[in-house]
């Protein structure tokens, strides 16, 4: 039975036999946690297989198990707290006890392999990015959400998770993009495309039309499709589409907002007359298959990629079927070794890279990950600091392969 | 009969009796140049009673006039030139007698009093900016385009005129799109939203917090109404929505293609089965006018707002009956004195702001006009000039009142 197990037994002392780590889930996060949530656990663990570790208020997870006769089959961490929905970033350092936190804290021990959770994205974000810190060599993390296409899906990142970009934090989003669409698509070498306002290479703003320089410019292992326009998110022209955390947002919520509006008038133009009305009847469940397609809010929620653990986050609206497809993906991607993969393909960049940095971006990276507002925008620091090595914040306490399974490393 | 009159007589030497001044028709750009272009003229001249001028091979227009037995009934202004749909800005300096420049200089001579074209937007764009030179104290343009709201359409600013844009820049977005609501809508005091990702003044990157902060100030004759996301923009909250002409478009451009993908899907869906197709016989028209509401493609084009002259950008595959609504468009604007307005609501974000630059601010802003690309995004010039006050450039060739109908002077 995939639930058994002693999670408690840290991975350095588990048997050779390979049985990969379960995924921890965040029971306490969601509008409709925390039934749903955990139902959605139980399926997970009945219909895909996966092994997953139940984190929150112990007593309430364990009777809801109990109701799906699961009873002590799936391991439970208590967490005392939980992050409210309405609850963001800063809300990550009040509660160093929530359920996020020890989430990844398991992920930290060695203990779970990946995250879940249908938390507020920037309390799910800020935590993780808190507790499990950027992986070696990554500027900034990004939310890769995946956009229904067809034949398959198209990456889109960054969805929201880093705002303010460099060109140089673009390039690496389009490693960790080319490292998810390997696992999430199967593709070998993905193409990559970059959002701006024209294809031809000179269009854009001064962010794009750097990156597009950067990545023209070849040995990165990535393989650059050149530019993409708003227009083309829904075509499938690429199988990763980069851009900054804040185009992203808007372009992903404008997606969303204009589904619900088409749909919205269909239903009404449809009903409009009597025989458009038994039209209307005939394709009704037609319809409203493609509208859950193609509505964010359904197919919603994101990869948060960067850390040094994978994290899922569900769409807050998410029930059961929902977390069951989250830690199904969770399970792929870190069977997949996700976080390994990425620094390899960072690693890439970087090298590529070497010798393009000048002390006002460095300055300017160091803030933006430290995320300190700048008094004003698009402005070099007054005193800038002496340049300095991108650190990497968080080699020392969870090296990279401690989050994948043993069996992996 | 309206389309009489001589344009070649500078407005000074008018009679008392007002006549507004001719929109300038560029005939040669847009895919259905000249044919679907002169026809739109004629019919704005004949239902709507606008007066035009045609710029562009006066032969060729000849012929398309007698067509419609116009001959003689419309004045022509000859150009030799044309802007390929494919050029983009340098065609504004390589062409200087190209019908778009000749438009521009029928506006500085005060023989017309807007400018209406289907060419390419780049090339358009960087034309009347060249020709026409900014208004006074505005410190970048931007191009105004109605989303298909109900009940009344929601204006978006910029759709891409301005890629990189300040703070203070999106302050005075505002201001343009309050003026121009002011007259499309007719509302006294349209609320104006700052598109970003979170409704919270904190959410957003640095520009556009620093955005709402100003826009917050109050004092700047702008009925701010806070932030608005991507959802937003097809949901009618706002009568304005201010953001820069990277994220705009970008955002245009998404809702384009989401349109298309889902009605496109839908006819699928809607023929996928025999009772299915039956049921959309009965509601193809109905989804027909639905899908040409909802699609850039078809309520497309743009106003350019914040040079010495109106410039209405029709789309660039518009047909006669868009032309005929593009030029009703540019007579309502220009009756409506849109310059003078812009000018009045600009002051007035200016003095609200006055104290608020910094050196950085002020070059960067310089930069960006004159649109030299900077070395390094985001960074302050390497050798910063004095601070000196944003110059007027085009006040002493034509004062914004010389654009607008004589009678209101």
């Amino acid at each position: 039975m995939t639930g058994q197990g002693e999670p408690s037994r840290p991975a350095a002392r588990r048997p050779a036999v390979v049985r990969p780590l379960p995924i921890a889930v965040d029971t306490m996060g969601g509008d409709h946690a925390p039934g749903e949530i955990i139902e959605g656990a139980v399926d997970a663990v009945r219909e895909h297989g996966v092994r997953v570790v139940l984190v929150g208020q112990a007593p309430r997870i364990q009777r809801e198990l109990d109701r799906h006769g699961f009873a002590g089959k799936i391991p439970i961490v208590h967490a005392e707290e939980a992050l409210d929905m309405g609850e963001g970033a800063l809300a990550s350092w009040r509660k160093p006890k929530s359920s996020i936190a020890i989430a990844c804290h398991l992920i930290k021990q060695g203990r779970a392999s990946a995250l879940v959770s249908a938390g507020s994205t920037a309390g799910v974000v800020a935590t993780s990015r808190l507790r499990l810190k950027g992986q070696q060599g990554v500027m900034r993390p990004a939310i890769a959400v995946a956009l229904p296409t067809t034949p398959r899906p198209t990456i889109l990142l960054d969805a929201g998770a880093s705002v303010d970009v460099k060109p140089e934090g673009l390039v690496q989003f389009a490693a960790l993009g080319t490292a998810y669409a390997q696992i999430l698509l199967g593709v070998e070498r993905p193409t990559v495309g970059l959002l701006t306002i024209g294809s031809e290479p000179g269009k854009g703003n001064k962010v794009t039309k750097r990156a597009h320089e950067l990545l023209s410019g070849g040995s990165h292992g990535i393989e650059f499709a050149g530019n993409v326009e708003g227009h083309d998110l829904l075509r499938g022209v690429v199988n990763v589409v980069v851009t900054d955390g804040f185009t992203g947002n808007v372009a992903l919520k404008t997606m969303e907002g204009t589904v619900r509006t088409a749909f919205a008038e269909i239903r009404t133009a449809m009903t409009a007359s009597t025989p458009a009305r038994f039209g209307a009847l005939l394709q009704r469940r037609r319809l409203q298959e493609l509208r859950d397609r193609l509505d964010p809010d359904t197919y919603g929620g994101g990869v948060l990629l960067g850390l040094n653990g994978t994290v899922v986050i569900a769409h807050g609206a998410s029930h059961a079927r929902a977390i069951a497809s989250a830690c199904e993906l969770a399970h792929r991607l870190a069977s997949g070794r996700i976080v390994e993969r990425i620094r390899e393909q960072v690693a890439a960049t970087r090298t590529s890279r070497f010798g393009r940095w000048t002390h006002g971006e460095r300055d300017a990276q160091d803030k933006d990950r430290n995320s300190r507002p700048a008094e004003r925008p698009g402005e070099a620091p007054k005193s800038p600091e002496p340049p300095r090595e991108i650190p990497a914040p968080a080699a020392e306490h969870a090296p990279p392969d401690r989050t994948e399974p043993p069996a992996a490393g």
